[in-house]
């Protein structure tokens, strides 16, 4: 299956470029611990001559080289630090990975002109095998890896108990709904992991921020799942076909940390790091928060909209209900909820029978 | 400057991915010397993990992926040839590089679904460094060259004795003109050749193909001039403004092969393998080639015009008259005219102090 899952290209009023904060947010959450992990746990060599740094699920605007800047300039200053004097830095090399419907050409024509890393676009799903084994220093992604590869079959077929009729996501589904997209999660994650494994260099560190659930709610799914109650308005109308809907859901699992963790435990090539809960406080009771949010979210499903529901469909009729509709949600929790990301670093282990070869390219 | 020559992207009727027959017949003209290279000159070693290609100037469509082929599978064949039996081939990654404005979307896009290597975009101009030092193992570049980094300042200056009021190209106009673009291009491949020889690995090869001026004549660079004589029409009936078409040459310089050969000869870094140029028969006799030949010539430089000339230009009338000018030129050759390409092969030398470094990393 294709996988077309992509934020807003471009950079009009309604692109992801101009609306992601919310991702900033998430980011800046974990970054002074993306900036201890790499002080305390990057080995760096004086001999290493290229440092490749992969951010995967890049998508497009400034959020993408906030991060890549925050990981070259630490790496950097580790070097400066342990090996004082010494002028040869290594080059670094990033590569900006997405979906083939990411629009790389916005991401390659924003780059920004003083950076000191040389880049390069990787299309591809990061559920496979996008770079040469053991070629990467360096790996990150943030608020991506909650993406599924597809929406799970028997979500979508009429006959099944898991058919989740009406709805855009799992959140107020049945048993069987939920517990679908969360095998599709580790499923899906297993194999991310299981192909940085293979593209990691022996020693190499992975950081991942992804959106979790927190005890007490499941704040940004519940944002996704009011979009669903605009979309049935919309239908009760006649404004959007039933069948459409039925067979629409957002490939998007929030998952519960302790399903991150057990995945990545069982891959021996990692060794976990540092595992963290951070938070950010949602912020909805003002009309212009409200308008906020929408815009965000209207810039990460408009895609996936269009797609699915044709050119026809009244998007702008659509964000205007869900807007309304954010504001009644809004009531139900008054400013006290938060969202979390769940951070995670791992080293990538240097195995047995890679101890010689490191050593000798070392 | 900001390097903006890209050919025309998408896939539509105008797109380059549909209208890069020339460009494909030249690249079909050298192809037996390329793999001929590959076979006779290419050194490979058994511990080869990753083999690192980059094509130059790729830009969309069909002929990218047809010679990034080529180079794959003949660098395969020659590894089961030289190791039988053995069946850890390299990873192949490959750089897809050419200039920001480049569409790499649909180069991305259109990657072929049965390929057996990495892909990677690269943005930026090929005049500069692209790839970290040492880091790559084959290169590429296909009628690409002879677009140069930017129209020589003293064409566009009015004071100037190289002025070239009036024409869009040097091939008919004073020897001050012809001596500017030559010098710039000498200046600009000077500067390709030296990135080239740092980022390939020692040992690497290097594979050019570039229009250049035959004995008797420089059909490429007549059949991009008529376009002027199409422009001064129109500028003759208002519909262009005079001082805008004074201020635009295309910038392209087909060079003479001793020019090419003398800068690749003067770095120390590489040895040429082969030089040799190739022919192709120009058709230009009936009314299906001449526009053929427009809607070619058209690909390649719509890009730049509206640019120049912003969005009012009235394109279609500019190459309506092209197609009729391009019969007038075509009486004047009667259809025995051929247009050349240069092949030129290189090696990347080990030098004495990479001696040491080449054998423990191979």
């Amino acid at each position: 299956m294709e996988y077309i899952v992509a934020m807003n290209g471009g950079d009009g009023p309604n692109s992801y470029t101009r609306n992601s904060k919310l991702q900033e947010e998430s980011f800046n959450s974990t970054k002074p611990l993306l900036i201890g992990c790499i002080r305390d746990n990057l080995d760096i060599h004086k001999s290493c001559k290229v440092f490749r740094i992969a951010d995967l699920g890049c998508s497009v605007g400034p959020n993408t080289f906030s991060c890549v800047n925050t990981i070259v300039q630490e790496v950097q200053l580790k070097f400066n630090a342990e090996f004082p004097g010494f002028t040869s830095l290594p080059k670094f090399q990033v590569f900006f990975s997405d979906t083939f419907s990411n629009d790389f050409n916005t991401l390659f024509n924003a780059l920004p002109a003083d950076r000191v890393y040389m880049a390069a676009g990787v299309p591809g799903s990061f559920h496979g095998p996008l770079f040469p084994k053991g070629s990467m220093n360096f790996m990150h992604s943030s608020c991506s890896c909650h993406w599924i590869s597809e929406v799970p079959k028997e979500v979508l077929t009429k006959d099944s108990r898991a058919w989740n009729k009406g709805r855009i996501t799992y959140v107020r589904s049945s048993c069987e709904v939920k517990k679908a997209f969360s095998a599709q999660f580790r499923s899906d994650f297993k194999a991310f992991i299981g192909a940085r494994s293979e593209e990691l260099a022996p020693g190499g560190l992975m950081v991942i921020s992804i959106p979790c659930k927190t005890d007490e709610s499941d704040f940004i799914m519940d944002l996704f799942d009011v979009l669903g109650d605009a979309f049935a308005d919309m239908v009760h109308e006649g404004l959007v076909e039933e069948e459409l809907l039925d067979s629409f859901n957002i490939p998007f699992c929030i998952p519960k940390p302790s399903e991150v963790i057990k995945v990545v435990s069982s891959d021996e090539h990692f060794n976990i790091l540092k595992v963290e809960q951070s938070f950010v406080t949602a912020k909805l009771s003002s009309a212009e928060e409200i308008m906020f949010y929408t815009s965000q979210i209207r810039a990460v499903t408009e895609g996936l909209i269009n797609k699915h529901f044709g050119p026809n469909i009244l998007m702008d009729d659509l964000f205007d209900r869900y807007c309304h509709k954010l504001k009644e949600f809004s009531t139900r929790f008054q400013n006290i909820e938060k969202w979390g990301t769940l951070f995670l670093a791992v080293k990538r282990v240097i195995m047995k029978d890679e101890l010689i070869q490191t050593s000798s390219e070392a």
